[in-house]
């Protein structure tokens, strides 16, 4: 078994993590492929595709030519009063693989993207004169980053419910999986009932934009939307002429299985954002783009003061411009979305043998995505607990089977690299197994 | 005179920019030391610093060849579960730079790492068990970033009052620069004015962090604190027990002088921020730093859930990271602080003929930071106004003479690289000089 190999004692504060848990951190020295390579030489599959936003692989010779090239040719420069050829060819291919949108707003991360969002559409209402629509409806257990404006549109209770004091009232929709729906009710009656309880709350005249994920919910619990929801809402919001703001940070790239996950929801919106693979996993960059209608409402005399006051100092940054440009051209050169759909569908025929394991409750997936709700009685459905939490105790167990695994409370999601191969992906499935089996036979002891 | 040169229609939504006012902007298609290369092979000198992090010049060979090796190696795997060398050596050379800090939490930009400075300190009361501490106090015209949080706290109204009804309530201790306080006051009494308004306010029970900038307010107007000013304030947040949160992304590094500005003014804080130049205009990153006090009581059992929900996806970036380790390597061999405060002697030193513009109203100064009022009235200090945006008119000015200017609203800012050399300093002063009187000459026409 591989040893935990941190330097020790360190000065990092790790995300989202009970630091008492970790006496020390595995420290990753390289990556080759889908593989993460240790201090002490060992490999684990990169089965969370670091965090979402891998998509070729830690050594991608494409990808690293064009950082190599650009930060030699210009790393950074700034878009306030200037532009750069990256940012403008970037923007050029966003708007073009985006339909009906028309520009694009620079940011460095998923949280400042759907920011950048949420000032757009609260501004734009001012823009055309009605100034009372501030309010944003949204689903329960969305998700859409960390800061306080994003904290306060997609309310996860269980991360967030410290800071709710200091965020902004929304208007939220009862919103469950389809596990953890009502006993008594049916999923078409849930869906349903939702739909009427959201058409409700956009009648009200101080609605500015509703706000989803766009094809799933994530971090709340790895919800995939059931056929046509989404562009109900899509159509509602046009019905009340409400704004609509689609998150694609997590699911859009070829996650869920297609480039732009709007598309193939047929639901177009006023705003969507991106992030994560946009850059290949490789650096920070994210993306906020709008319809030309909405763009220019923000146009004008400079007295009006219509422009939007928004910019971080790194905005459009060359270096992840370039990579990004380069992504987007090897999504298309090696057409990943048709090899997506082949590998996902190995993923969706193994999850059978996952699914008979005692302690898994539930599993949930599509595209290259799957979540995997682990219960300690599958018929209560309560929640598998440790005194550990289950993150810890899974990735400790899944390390020993050289896999890389996070979970997400008592859901491990597998996530890997988009262009997995077969191979590594049947390697994913069979240390996930086993990962859930030594689990299972260590709680019997 | 060098012609626009942007590739048309863009769709680049530009920072903080009326976009109508910008037909074509200026495309830098690389950087030679401090100068931008636009694509018709016009020079101009970055007299902003590519918006205030850029250090060395835009072709620093170390910094391109650590992100050469870095992109090689390990251009980034996550801090979730994991941890890298890179992250782990920065961290360290950060708490050694920085007296009383034990602990780095890494997000994208300075607005991220000033929310999880915000998240810190509100659960911080709360694992004390004093939950009604949710409060800041803060100085108008404080600037924080441009996400809802940061809005919050650092509200500039010209900036922000489209967003107030979704931000947080804070309290906001009237504070002017030099140049714009009451009339009849003298500054001394004005600043002990301030002090005992923020003595007041630190006493209510419900205050959870003082937040200022650390040396100067700077986008509220380049107001360079008075001697003691903030060391005063440090210690009255001790005398009440309140947290002091110091900003120092736009201010440390070097800007004012100092490489930690909180060591110049003998102020010690709870939390502070880092940005901006710790990359040295290369990469997106910033750093939020605590006190082992903080950091401490966030450890617990998992179950206790006291962990900070906080993490971004590229949450400690290895490429970013290692730009930033090489830069502070640099800084030492060097000895960047003492060239620093050779080169912005020069700058100190000439402002003089810039005060004698009559469109000058007033010069406010530190380091290598100089904020020149512009007024139409010396007397009436009345702003300077244009149809356009004085800082249209200001950049175009200055792009005929060889310089990249931009202001804040009615203030132009110097703020070059770090690492200008003497002669270039003399270039920027007499291309600041040529632009403010060609802008002069063109009015009395």
């Amino acid at each position: 078994m591989p040893k935990d190999v941190m330097r020790n004692p360190s000065s990092v504060w790790h995300p989202y993590t009970q630091m008492s848990e970790w006496d020390k951190f595995t420290e990753i020295v390289g990556g080759k492929g889908m593989w993460l390579i240790d201090s002490e030489g060992h490999r684990m599959l990169d089965g969370v595709a670091s965090m979402w936003c891998n998509v070729w692989g830690h050594s991608k010779r494409e990808i690293i030519s064009a950082i190599q090239r650009q930060s030699k040719k210009s790393p950074h420069t700034s878009l306030f009063n200037l532009t750069h050829p990256e940012a403008e060819s970037l923007a050029k291919k966003l708007v073009s693989i985006s339909p009906n949108m028309s520009r694009v707003f620079y940011s460095d991360n998923g949280s400042t993207a759907m920011e950048i969002a949420f000032k757009i559409a609260i501004q734009y209402w001012q823009n055309v004169n009605n100034p009372a629509r501030t309010r944003f409806v949204t689903l329960t257990n969305g998700y859409h980053g960390d800061t306080f404006g994003t904290m306060s549109v997609g309310f996860v209770p269980a991360f967030f419910w410290r800071f709710k004091k200091n965020m902004y009232k929304t208007i939220q929709i009862p919103f469950a999986n389809s596990y953890r729906i009502p006993r008594k009710t049916s999923i078409e009656d849930y869906y349903e009932q939702t739909l009427e309880r959201i058409e409700k709350s956009l009648s009200r005249d101080d609605v500015a934009a509703f706000v989803m994920e766009s094809g799933a919910q994530i971090a709340g619990g790895v919800n995939i939307y059931r056929n046509d929801f989404q562009s109900k809402i899509g159509r509602l919001c046009r019905k009340y002429n409400v704004l609509f703001i689609l998150d694609e940070i997590a699911t859009g790239f070829g996650r869920l299985g297609s480039l732009v996950e709007y598309t193939a929801q047929k639901s177009p919106p006023d705003i969507v954002a991106y992030g994560k693979m946009m850059t290949a996993g490789y650096l920070p960059m994210a993306a906020t783009l709008t319809t030309e209608r909405i763009y220019k409402s923000f146009l004008g005399k400079y007295s009006d003061m219509k422009h939007l006051y928004h910019g971080h100092t790194y905005t459009g940054n060359a270096l992840a411009c370039a990579v990004a440009n380069q992504n987007i051209m090897l999504y298309k050169k090696t057409n990943l979305i048709a090899k997506i759909k082949k590998t996902s569908r190995i993923m969706s025929r193994r999850l059978g043998e996952i699914k008979k394991i005692e302690i898994v409750g539930d599993i949930r997936y599509k595209g290259m995505l799957a979540g995997i709700e682990l219960v300690s009685d599958q018929r209560t459905k309560k929640p598998l607990r440790f005194t550990k939490s289950v993150n810890r105790v899974v990735f400790e167990a899944a390390r020993k089977n050289g896999v890389y695994l996070r979970t997400l409370g008592n859901i491990l999601v597998l996530v890997p690299p988009l262009a997995i191969s077969e191979k590594e992906m049947n390697f994913l499935i069979d240390g996930t197994i086993k990962t859930l089996k030594s689990i299972l036979s260590e709680r019997r002891l």
